[in-house]
């Protein structure tokens, strides 16, 4: 009997620092890995088929959303973006969990196409190290940053449409906090039918 | 804003080693602790009041009834048990998990009064080794060994009834899963409604 993996979706708004406990993840724990999604946008120089991106033609990614083989998509200026469906199932066939960092309307499409996914959100300890951590960057005007924070205090709002909600206070006490979550959604009841089923049997 | 403790409710068949595991978990968490019964039968030698048990006249027990303090009871051999719903809860309050070691009737009463809890089930690996447990401890007649293997392989039907299913191979292994179980329970989206709100707030 062989163990499935989980399909585990994290979101949360920009500065919650999802992608660095992602990568954290991913380093620690060697049956985890990282969904690629797959795009009509042209590969940018150094980027990988398969690593980065799958790149898709326009043709090929209308194909795949008419065999319904995205978990969810979008189209961001003109171009598509999604989660290949059987790329996550096959990894999940083979016993790997795999993170999906997606934003939150990707999530809500997941919970409707792939109900049995683990839904984490993350969120920053307050607005005010939010507001630190995005204007750290350095990186954006003034009114970029008033729309990030307005976003993310739109976006807390969904944090209750997720099984879980991790206050990233501290990258290793967040990352310590999904693999708990990855062992006890491991041994849910729902999950465990297979294996109550053989004891019996024996 | 204070943090609230859970309440974890373990069950299993005999010789599952439900008892081992709590007693491991309390021993390795200073913020867990177990809840005691309270039972209308006499004190034994060196049973303590409020450590081995609350001994309740049947008085006593029937008021406790009536005012609907009791997560769960039940009238065995003539002599009431019961969980007391408000020591319980004065603990949780408090901010500690309490743990109780519940037979499968008792944990289905629990999940009608207190929905909110946890309900862990544990198993053993195998029947063969359910049967080892049970034989080696070299108490039983042969009969009560059947009627327990019997019991055993009745109550694995009601797993399902669980949050959680733990197998049972190794206690270490088993210890930890329920501490995965509680960090997890601890982020559960449901719980965090306070600090959201009071993050956004901010």
């Amino acid at each position: 009997m062989k163990k499935k993996g989980l399909a585990i979706v994290i979101s949360g708004p920009s500065g919650a620092g999802k992608g660095t406990i992602c990568k954290e993840l991913v380093k620690r724990n060697k049956n985890i890995s990282i969904s690629v999604s797959a795009t009509t946008r042209k590969p940018r120089k150094n980027e990988v088929e398969g690593k980065n991106y799958y790149f898709y033609s326009e043709e090929e990614f209308n194909e795949k959303i008419k065999e319904n083989d995205f978990l969810e998509y979008a189209k961001v200026y003109g171009n598509y973006y999604g989660t290949p469906k059987s790329k996550v199932i096959d990894e999940i066939e083979n016993g790997k969990d795999v993170i999906l960092e997606i934003d939150i309307q990707g999530a809500l499409q997941i919970k409707e196409s792939y109900p049995k996914g683990v839904f984490i959100f993350v969120m920053p300890p307050s607005m005010e190290e939010l507001r630190n951590r995005i204007t750290s960057r350095g990186t954006d005007s003034r009114e970029v940053i008033l729309e990030r924070m307005e976003c993310a205090y739109h976006e807390l709002n969904y944090a209750f449409k997720y099984d879980y909600v991790i206050i990233n206070d501290d990258l290793d006490e967040a990352v310590k906090i999904v693999d708990s979550i990855l062992i006890a959604e491991n041994h849910r009841a729902i999950r465990k039918k297979d294996i109550i089923e053989k004891i019996k049997e024996e």
